[in-house]
């Protein structure tokens, strides 16, 4: 069922200084921030060539990833997006096996556009996971 | 400087349990568990096609990861690994810019056979990073 990395997300508490330090320490090919308030972050895309990193800074009052940083001050990494060819075959494949779809369980629109759901962190070993589905 | 993602590391506390999921529920290509009692790990890489992820169970008495299971039980992600082409350059331009590299700052022989280093994780907004030479 689930295909490519699509991305790793890392929480960072300083934008500007996460991306200074991906660009000028790590020599990455760092992209410039995208403000998502609808997905209360704002968000710097680093192309790694075969993946891509994401990392993700708080926007507004109600952003998912602000429990996250009250919890990892410094930052940490947040979660792994995995590609599915058709994600409601995915949510029913994963239901039907005990895996709990966080949410009510149906797939909202991501930060690239496309459908995603999260996977409770519970179910996989403790990391939480994303499905996106990206078209063949 | 950093390439390609060579993969993902999670730390969990039941190997069985973590390829089970990965596997039967996710419907991932998981490999056999390979024991590498020199690096403190029982290992599982995971083929997404364009990157690995790696399940990392504790081995023995003093493994690099038994720490991080006291504090995060479930299990959860440890680190990222990066490619790079030359480890010696990466050592050195790292550290001119004032990044850490952990241990005596000289590559170790890591899980692939390759020369591995990591860096201090509050240097990089919380994530540990592995840099792994891999011959072009």
């Amino acid at each position: 069922m689930i295909g490519r990395v699509n991305h790793i997300a890392l929480a960072v508490p300083d934008l500007a200084a996460a991306a200074a330090a991906y660009r000028d320490q790590l020599g990455a090919s760092v992209g410039a921030p995208q403000a998502l308030p609808q997905h209360g972050v704002t968000v710097i895309f680093i192309d790694t060539g075969n993946t891509k990193v994401e990392l993700l800074e708080p926007l507004g009052d109600n952003s998912p990833i602000a429990a996250f940083l009250e919890k990892n001050p410094s930052g940490g990494m947040h979660h792994v997006c995995y590609e599915v060819a058709d994600i409601a075959d995915a949510i029913a494949s994963l239901q039907a096996s005990g895996a709990r779809v966080l949410g009510d369980g149906t797939p909202k629109t991501g930060a690239h556009g496309n459908p995603v759901v999260f996977l409770h962190p519970k179910d996989f070993a403790g990391t939480l996971i994303e499905l996106e589905q990206v078209p063949a």
